[in-house]
């Protein structure tokens, strides 16, 4: 297969300027030539030099159906590490398909999802948790998200596994050495040498594991729930989140029935907001679904806004949705600051992570949320620049890695033996191979690239 | 505004393995230093020659967030005629949106919708036509569509206009003298030679305004009303057109009330369906509206496949329908080809462009329908290679043409002197400038390019 040569769209789909075809493999030049004439007839396409452009028309046979530009790339300096020709045509779709299809009549094979990068992959150009990083900057969709995943891209999560990989060795080929040869002269292992290197992996592997959930909300966004009682200003919540960002808001007159949804960016963290029903006893049937919608919405969301009337008394309702929200990532947002407050926030306050008063109606409660939200969901935390893990495959990892690190501390704390230290450490450095791809199975790679689209 | 250096996505929206900024202005090559860094410390961007390319990274100050290619173009040797850099980064919306704001803070302006075509345009890398054209090919999705938008391109257009004018202009100079100088030795203009030349032009007019309709059709698609009875197989036909190129078909079942909306491709034309209620009287007040809403649509669709079901005898409602479509570009179709025929085309068939008996559930009378489609709306008689008319406007400028030449002939003909005739070349020969663009003013330029998104 690595031996075809591939075609494909590599830009998004859809109406723009340009669009860009690109060509990989060893019959890029071949195939370029046949769809593609440079317009000073004087150049050829087989000769030209790497990181050189030719403008000229691309053909189908004989008939040529635009013009534009082709960029050329020698093997093994470029994207995929081989020949690689990419063709910019005219945007829009009915070109960017003549040209593929023109290519694949030249010689060219259609390219399978992901197949750019995983060539790329298999010829050493990216390491596997880069690949993965590639797939994060394309779909990430606030600046931080993309920043986290280009600091994969660098190398910030290889170079950190590495590093943990390094020590592990270290410490193994010294248990090895103990553990094989006893009746060598092996100096026995110092126990708080063990502690101390072991403790140390399995502190690093800890804060990437800890940190997953907020690189996720920051590269995938989250669901929020916005809950409370009728009237105690959710829509109006709704309005101000969604306002500044989208044209947009749906207008919801009288009962919220249905769930209404709106994405909106709020800071570096996409919120996929629901706006619910309000929370009441009520014998309409209909009312009573949507109700029961809202609280199913409570559960499943990765983050809960609960409205309260902040001049109206607490009532039995609002108690009963504190009390749902324990446990959950929820703020509590007193409302209606403006007016003389009749509501006992302290009575709900051990059920939320945070309670903030606030005034739906003022523009400067956007940045308030926004910043507690950040806070509760840790995204603040985030270094940008470090090392994180994206996705399940990769939290899977370092999750064993880790488990198998504790099991060896236990192993030396329970003194079960250096033998047993050794079976964990073991382990924990097969799995820490698998988060880098060094020793992925095919099956693994297919799962990685697989969640690529046709074209990278 | 044009010394301003301009920057914009010039990429489709949305995920994808590429996303392209481009860069275009004096200052394009000090704002690409500024957020690129080349990975070869020895190359410098202000140094790379036109035409060639250099790896490296994106930078927002000092923060490198992506790694890419950038692309330099020279002027005038560039599609606007100006310095241009492309870079090309990782697609992905907020990868390409940094990079825009990164070039903005570096110096460069926002670009305006259509802005890079527009300055292609005032730089002389284009005629308005040309302009128009490369529209044309960005919104194409069907590639003869997009083959006509390219001739434009290549300036068929512009070469079949200039043709015309050439003529009227010798013709025009000729009378000029003959009416300014009577005295002098002119010699007087043959009649015949005036009908040739004139009658050659309208012809040619007549051809392009003629076309006008099937380009349309070709370049944007149209709206296409399925009518018929209840049960006389509607769905069925919507599913048939739509299932081979559409994985979702909007199942319907029972009585449709609503109009369901379908886009299919049909050979080279992209239909818009419309699926209606089946036409019938009823007391049934919803229905009534859905009904209602059919003949709504069939008065403007621009295409109007009738259904009627071959295996009954002929109603009332089947012949209302049929006096409906009289006079419209409606094709019907007798349905249950398979089953004994009991239904009376001949009553129907005076009403309609178009009688064809076919049965819906087979596929080949998806071919059918679709040459029968073409015919019908002239599609399959456009040479792709050909001059052809695009937009309102272009058609008005040609159309005031055409009217401006008739007026010439009559007044030769109705023996109103040479004057008038004179006057009316020169309003022919105002026309087809204003098509061409050559005298267009500050208002028709804007016109144009506001139909542009941004990054064109």
């Amino acid at each position: 297969m690595q031996n075809m040569t591939i075609a494909a769209i590599a830009t998004a789909p859809g109406a723009g300027g340009i669009a860009v075809v690109r060509l990989s493999g060893p019959e890029s030049y071949a195939v370029a030539a046949r769809v593609f004439r440079p317009a000073n007839p004087n150049k050829r396409v087989e000769d030209a030099k790497g990181y050189t452009a030719l403008f000229g028309k691309f053909l189908e046979g004989e008939d040529a159906f635009d013009e534009g530009v082709a960029l050329f790339f020698r093997a093994p300096h470029s994207y995929t590490g081989e020949d690689v020709v990419e063709l910019s045509c005219h945007g829009g779709s009915a070109v960017a398909r003549r040209l593929v299809e023109s290519c694949i009549e030249a010689g060219a094979a259609p390219a399978a999802p992901g197949e750019y990068t995983r060539r790329a992959f298999l010829n050493g150009k990216l390491s596997l948790t880069q690949a993965e990083a590639v797939m994060d900057i394309i779909s990430a969709d606030g600046r931080q998200g993309a920043a986290l995943a280009n600091a994969s891209l660098g190398g910030a999560l290889a170079k950190k596994i590495a590093a943990e990989k390094e020590a592990l060795t270290a410490l193994q080929a010294h248990l090895a050495a103990w553990v094989d040869f006893p009746e060598e002269d092996v100096p026995e292992l110092d126990e708080a040498h063990l502690q101390t290197v072991l403790g140390g992996v399995k502190d690093e592997l800890d804060t990437l594991i800890q940190n997953y959930d907020a690189g996720a909300v920051l590269r995938e966004g989250v669901d929020c729930a916005i809950v409370g009682r009728p009237n105690a200003g959710k829509s109006t919540l709704l309005n101000l989140l969604a306002g500044f960002d989208r044209a947009i808001v749906t207008p919801v007159a009288g009962t919220t029935r249905d769930v209404v949804e709106q994405a909106v960016r709020l800071g570096d963290i996409r919120l996929n907001l629901f706006d619910t029903a309000g929370l009441r006893d009520t014998e309409d049937l209909i009312e009573a679904e949507g109700i029961r919608r809202s609280w199913k919405k409570l559960d499943e969301a990765g983050l809960v806004l609960a409205v309260f009337d902040g001049s109206a008394p607490l009532t039995r309702e609002d108690f009963e949705l504190a009390r749902k929200c324990a446990g959950r990532p929820a703020i509590a947002l007193i409302n209606k600051e403006d007016k003389p407050t009749q509501f006992d926030a302290e009575i709900i306050a051990p059920y939320f992570a945070m309670v903030l008063p606030v005034c739906c109606q003022e523009e400067g409660t956007r940045k308030l949320i926004s910043s507690a939200v950040a806070r509760l969901l840790g995204t603040n935390q985030i270094d940008p620049h470090a090392a994180s893990l994206s996705g399940q495959r990769q939290l899977a990892a370092a999750t064993r890695a880790r488990e198998a690190v504790a099991g060896a501390l236990d192993a030396a704390a329970g003194g079960f033996g250096l033998d047993a230290v050794s079976v964990c450490v073991d382990d924990a450095l097969d799995a820490l191979c698998d988060l880098t791809g060094e020793n992925a199975s095919e099956a693994v790679i297919n799962e990685v690239f697989e969640r690529f689209c046709v074209g990278k």
